[in-house]
């Protein structure tokens, strides 16, 4: 059922990746919205999940962002079809899991999903790659204009929109940043900043948000509160607190490579050889090789226009992705050569790393 | 003092490596031989032990195996040329620790050496690459006719030669052939084979003799008895032994890309994408990974040309010649670096490892 956004030539988490973005990989808006007079989806009757679940589609299918896009009832997906989505960040895990009656409505680039009786009525998402807070927040925002032209949403003059959990009232906002941040982490900073970063009302996860790990030194950091500020004043602080992280990683690496330069050659150069040549991978290995390839690519030891593979493989080598690609009934084992067979011949073609560009104190 | 011996290009063991020789490295003879009527090296006095170095060398320098031959006075070397000395098999780590008048006599080849006061006054070793037992016997018992012409040699018509250690009396020969077993290491059967083996008085040791490990696989089989038996019937046994000891490990390689193919694939692959592109690279992690590289030429995943350079790096990236061939006063760490540079310029020229060669089941 999802061939066509595997297909997609045109994706944009796979296959929009800007030259020269260095540290950030995408960003994201959500935004929370609720029908008026309906239960939230965990309290509503079958009954009323299925209403909400085809007013919703029908309305979304009319907005013009959605022309060509498609739609999934969550209960017609394959547990695999599902991870394949979840790894492309077109749903969350907890649409996956919910009761009959929910849905997810995606556009053809994949920039834009609509997951409707997750925990909200309707979850919107915008998705870019590259650091574009302010241009996926007017996007979003008019996407958002539109659908509420006709749906009757949830809105408090008080609170604002309302939703399922009290951490969305208000703007219903969360917008989220993925961070690329191998020189933070190798130089051991990470964890102060992460720190920093909280206490400014910021949150700082791994690849697949609250509780996942920080595979392939990715992180996603976004804003905490959803109340008492505007969309605008959430955007603009949590722009300007990443700003200072992108600072901080720039810094970091340089002074990974004056003080500890073989050492982070050294890191980039196995990566380089063991994806190129390794039989057996698992995703988190290569998540974390990846890493250090993308790192070698701002360092301009790979060109430029290897970018953009880089980040498709840091989708396609999850696991539902190969798995997917592979079939159906492959072992995780068999995953892992498959995952190998695919990096060694995508990276064949790769030049050799070019170390001269690099600068190292001896 | 020994660049002459580090530039030779005609080395028996960097520079002699047969094609198409798995399994066997190469075959070292020893004989252990005293003078008559003068006490053991280590129960001598100053003055006799520097009586018999001198004796000893004159004697050696006008035969005709050592014409263009160097003699070292081993309080002559630095410590540093000792270790290059100990890693080209020339010398014993006996030899270096010695009290004053001990030395080495090494032909232009590095085929034959003859340390004088180590152990015993004289011991005699004749290194050839390959699997040579009598051929290398036939040179070695050659050599030391001569030497007996003119030198009065310790024998007793019962116990055959003298010697100052009980466990060389008789024969004083210890044959020892270099064995790479890496077909037995990975599937675990090497503790078993050397169980069985040391059964038949056959010793098993590492790449430096007693007590050092089996660095990059590589293992040391030798004749335990001296006495007792004739040189050809030692010889002879100990060959017949090393005949299966090489069956179990063809066997074993066979097995293991049957049973677990693309685990020994990505074994051998991550080696050569590591050894090509590392930045640091310790001496043992550098011994592994070029064991993978010459089981990949016996696998023909690599050109047969390729393993005579694959079997110099086992000798040149061994702490010594690293740190001599880069300055005396370079630091461990330092070390790493240069011997990660001069592999990756050196294995710059190798092609892709040619998978297809190797006949895998799924």
């Amino acid at each position: 059922m999802i061939e066509s956004l595997l297909n997609c030539e045109n994706a944009e988490l796979t296959h929009k990746t800007q030259k020269g973005t260095p540290v950030v990989l995408s960003t994201r808006l959500r935004l929370a919205r609720n029908l008026v007079g309906t239960p939230f989806p965990e309290r509503a009757s079958m009954a009323q999940r299925s209403d909400i679940l085809s007013k919703c589609a029908t309305h979304l299918s009319g907005l013009g962002k959605m022309t060509k896009g498609i739609f999934f009832e969550i209960s017609n997906l394959s547990d695999l079809e599902k991870q394949v989505l979840v790894e492309r960040h077109l749903i969350s895990r907890e649409l996956c899991e919910s009761k009959q009656g929910s849905g997810v409505y995606i556009d053809k680039d994949q920039t834009c999903s609509v997951m409707i009786n997750e925990e909200d009525h309707l979850r919107i998402q915008f998705l870019k790659s590259g650091f574009q807070l302010k241009n996926v927040w007017k996007q979003i925002d008019r996407f958002d204009s539109k659908l509420e032209t006709d749906l009757d949403i949830a809105f408090d003059s008080e609170f604002g929109y309302l939703t399922a959990c009290p951490t969305n009232l208000g703007t219903g906002l969360r917008a989220s940043v993925m961070m690329h941040l191998p020189g933070l982490v190798l130089s051991g900073q990470m964890e102060r900043v992460a720190r920093a970063v909280s206490q400014l009302g910021i949150t700082v996860r791994g690849l697949f948000g609250e509780g996942s790990d920080a595979t392939g030194h990715v992180f996603q950091i976004s804003n905490q509160q959803t109340l008492g500020e505007k969309e605008e004043a959430i955007i603009e602080r949590l722009g300007n607190v990443l700003k200072t992280v992108i600072d901080h990683e720039v810094n970091a690496r340089f002074k990974c490579l004056e003080d500890s330069g073989s050492k982070l050659l050294d890191h980039i150069g196995r990566a380089y050889g063991l994806l190129r040549n390794a039989h057996v991978v698992t995703s988190t290995e290569a998540m974390h090789h990846l890493s250090l390839l993308r790192l070698a690519v701002d360092f301009e030891m790979l060109p430029e226009t290897k970018r953009a593979d880089i980040d498709r493989f840091f989708i396609e080598c999850q696991p539902g992705h190969v798995q997917y690609s592979a079939n159906e009934g492959i072992e995780p084992d068999a995953r892992d050569v498959y995952r190998a067979t695919k990096l060694r011949k995508e990276l064949a073609s790769l030049p050799s790393l070019d170390f001269d560009k690099v600068t190292v104190l001896p």
